[in-house]
């Protein structure tokens, strides 16, 4: 019965951004996508016609230009994003920023600022916030349920290889940015406390084999953190892990220990020869795994410009990965531990 | 973008009536929650608050002659069923009809007949139909994977006392058809089959003690079924269990066995005592348990409207499973086996 | 450092013999496995040969005659445990006999006489009584964990098609006898509660297929249970699943539900395709799921005969599974529910 | 059958011993515990009590030179392997030990070669080899299963504070070996690599509220490890965690992931209150956890014995294991990684 409508316009047209797109166009009643930028006009067409939207453009500006709408949604390749984020918040759009923020710490200040400067809220596409079992989790950990956390463990493994852009330090910040900015997230929020240091080890299985030749590229990645309440906390990262989408958290407190997700997906499960044993469904892909996460996350973006709400989850979530994400290169590139000072 | 909206009228302002409601007005945006029908002012005054319903009425005549509508959703108690299905078929209304149907075979028919004659949708409210762990595994079943299904065995175990009306074997069918008609729809689609015949036995454990003093009160019935392809099943009803909201199904097939759904509800566990072992939430209630499968079918009721498409869960379905039911009753009120063409 | 030992003699040499002798000869240091008895020459010396048996004979009265010992284990078909129990018993051996008990409650009687008379103890295989998990659990109903019990189901899928003689109801009970003793077993002592009458459901899916052409053969099979406390119960048979063994207890109380055992056999959970899904192994077998059980009831019959206790599962129970299969029997064939009353 | 019998004689007579004891008394037909060796005249009485020991000795020499038998079980403190399991070699004796090997490699050099010289068998007390479940994954793994493995996770956390000269580094090396002395093992195990590169950080989270002064205690720790393969593994470490006893193992390798062991124990679901959840059991303790495995090792080691045969966990791997904490010690020390050519 909401009179009020959101007018969004996604920035990319991709994979992510239909993720987006669904939710805006099937879930969310007192929003409109009205608008969609991409500078491909083979993709373009493909996810406006998807979507049945309209207004179809090959850049921000000339968006901007054509067209009256409430906000952005940025789901372009990350270096793009500072660009981006200044010049829609200069044109006064409340911005969802997908992750990881930026290249740097610069590049997340500028953002910041420019959202500031203008009055227009920005939200991180940290979806895994908004995911009913990780918002659960979280409250029980801040109720006390396992006493004091003491060391955390989150995973992200994904199935596919990168795009070669996000293969590459000079592009992006590799997988540690690309795929485990929810991790660096997570860790943070539920151990409740900041990263003091941190020590990574990676490896390169199967560059190789599947033609990247890209400097210093890798595919495994083990990030050892202490944080600055001595807590301990571990992220690993592996893509292309080929054997699904793999995303789980354990965390150890004082009282006691938490698993957050399961390998398993669907709650089928069928035997049908018992040499091979039980079978049942894993996440194949993120959009499967965190469907309520992406859903409620926007949801959460529209509410906030309608009611005139700061977004939980902003600029200070998304520099904080990255910061995270630099020091861990740099301890892989000099083989020792990093302190965030050096980099924060 | 579309810009069809069907209008949607509520007929009861319970608690079915309210996840209807949230669904209409949260999640599907080509549809509009327009009109709320309840005697119980109250009631119906809470209702329409909670989701900001600006006509209220105490009757569906009432609301046919102020308010402009294309279809009603009919979640009052199961004896009003057959008069407000006619009046709304009658009225050109499309027709979303929560379980059971109606009280016998006849009232089935009536509003069958009705809706046909009116050239109305009618969609009974299965919304196991609409799960995506049911609906996978239908398919699943359908194309072989575990062979010709031989015996399958569906549970519905509700926490709470249900209302007196559907405790009383006069004015409903009792929990076998209050709280078992998903099961009886269940077993009758995934098994592919109609039932032969079946036999109940019941048992009255809790009724004494919470104050029941109905006659044929049952607590606990257990349903064992032939089908007419020589399957066999069985439901089993527990309410109150109180222990939480349970349904789940196995069905083993000449090739291998299925188990659909679990006790376990979010994927959190967590264990702070050895003495008292891990823990992990239960679905607490219906609603949780099938919060997609209530958002799909009203979408799946809107589309169909939309496109004139007939809806997939309709007459049929609902009168098989009030056969189902009333065989059954027949069978524990007589200690013995009942065929189905007994009652159909 | 115990200097008794008891020297046993296995009747019959095949599958679940092979399970004893394992426990005799490689668990049990104060047990002595002296002797094998089996008419088929090549059965009796390939399972003497595999655990070392020097002392073979084709009968028991052979071996009576040449050997000397304190004990039987009488694992040979059912038709024959009266006469073989009743001759042990009249020479002085204590009796561990393979369920089911006998064919009709005339044999279970004469050889329960046969013991007391002869004042030798007889213990019945229901090896469910010693698993962990099985013990467990009753333990944990008795403490009033769940509450009184109201409805039980109980489940034993076995992989492989039955010899001939346990297929045929003259040469044996069927199914529900030579793989659902256990069940019948196993709902009584956790109900708490003897069966007041049942009603069964039969199916013959898979004989044609295999050649089996046997009158009254039936490879499903659902009991529906009354017990004389009012609960409910439920047994489901399937013969041969092919899927695997499968032996599961599902029990609902007054105040709570318990789950014993599970689908899943070693905790190894293996993914390597996400279209395939997430792999754990099954029971493959009886001797596999419940290992520790077999060796748990051997011991236990064991340290009976050496300090002069009674074992904890003997005659009362292995009649009354019989007495269970007698009624569910007849009820199929009459196509009613039997009162146990008509049959005990 | 077997006439021959191992004679052993137990070192120490606490926890493990008996642990052992149990083992070689209730489930090794050809064994004999013979003899019990511990300082502590009470624990000694205890130990001997249960298990009807009658021969018991303050000190291995004093057993030596009263009491005839074949092999040493040495349980007793680290800082007591060297010398004992020097002198049980000297004279003839069989040794199975406990982990860890010993403090230093020098200690483990010593132990190893004067059982070479001496021709008797020396087993390291690694039952996870001998775990029906660690046992069959590493054939699965060696069989290509989940193909090259590139990262592997092993915890270990144990319930409860260790004695005060586990905790301290000089009289041992803390939790790393006295706890995870099994995940050391078990990565270099399953990873088919030794280690080439550690890096550790520890916390101590709950020392001061139990008492514990000593310099460098720590109850968290979390081991980064490179492989001589490149691939990487983490151990982590929590003592005491308090929850219960956790030991669990998760693998990727180029083709697919695996899970080794769970959090859940026996195979018990019970719901009494739904707003508490379901609760399965936890391992409780270590004994729980492995008890096949410690029944196993045990048997293997007498059968190595009996057939001349050298076992097959030795000291290779337990040097392995030492070298392991040494380095991992030194990284958290000195706040660097350390390699191992540094240590080894």
């Amino acid at each position: 019965m909401n009179s009020k409508v959101t007018r969004v316009c996604i920035l990319g047209a991709g994979r992510v951004a239909k993720v987006h797109a669904n939710s805006l166009t099937n879930y969310i009643p007192n929003a409109s996508l009205v608008a969609l930028v991409d500078p491909v006009e083979e993709t373009l067409a493909a996810t406006a016609d998807q979507f049945g939207v309209d207004q179809r453009f090959s850049s921000l500006q000339e968006c901007l230009d054509h067209c009256d709408f409430d906000a952005v949604v940025i789901t372009t390749p990350t270096f793009t994003h500072q660009p981006l984020g200044v010049t829609a918040a200069t044109a006064g759009k409340h911005i969802f920023l997908e992750k990881p923020m930026a290249l740097n710490l610069e590049d997340c200040d500028a953002i910041t600022n420019a959202a500031r400067k203008n009055g227009v809220f920005l939200q991180l596409g940290f979806m895994r916030r908004f995911d009913p079992e990780f918002v659960a989790a979280a409250e029980r950990i801040q109720n006390g349920e396992i006493g004091q956390p003491m060391l955390i463990k989150s995973l992200t493994h994904g199935p596919g290889l990168p795009p070669a852009w996000a293969r590459d330090l000079k592009t992006s910040n590799g997988n540690l940015a690309e795929v485990n900015s929810h991790d660096w997230d997570c860790v943070r929020w539920l151990m409740g406390s900041n990263y003091e240091r941190v020590y990574v080890e990676v490896a390169n299985f199967k560059g190789k084999s599947r033609g990247v030749e890209t400097a210093n590229f890798y595919d495994n990645a083990l990030v050892n953190i202490r944080f600055e309440n001595c807590g301990l906390g571990s992220i690993s990262s592996i893509c292309p892990c080929d054997y699904g989408y793999d995303a789980r958290v354990e965390i150890v407190g004082e009282k006691g220990i938490m698993q957050i997700g399961e390998l398993k997906g669907q709650a089928i499960l069928v035997c049908t020869n018992r040499d091979q044993g039980l079978i049942s469904p894993i996440y194949r892909t993120w959009p499967s795994r965190f469907e309520w996460g992406y859903i409620r996350e926007m949801k959460h973006f529209v509410e906030c410009i309608q009611t005139g709400t700061e977004p939980k989850v902003g600029a200070s979530e998304g520099k904080w990965a990255v910061a995270g994400v630099l020091a861990a290169t740099r301890s892989f590139l000099e083989e020792r531990p990093v302190y965030l000072k050096e980099v924060y």
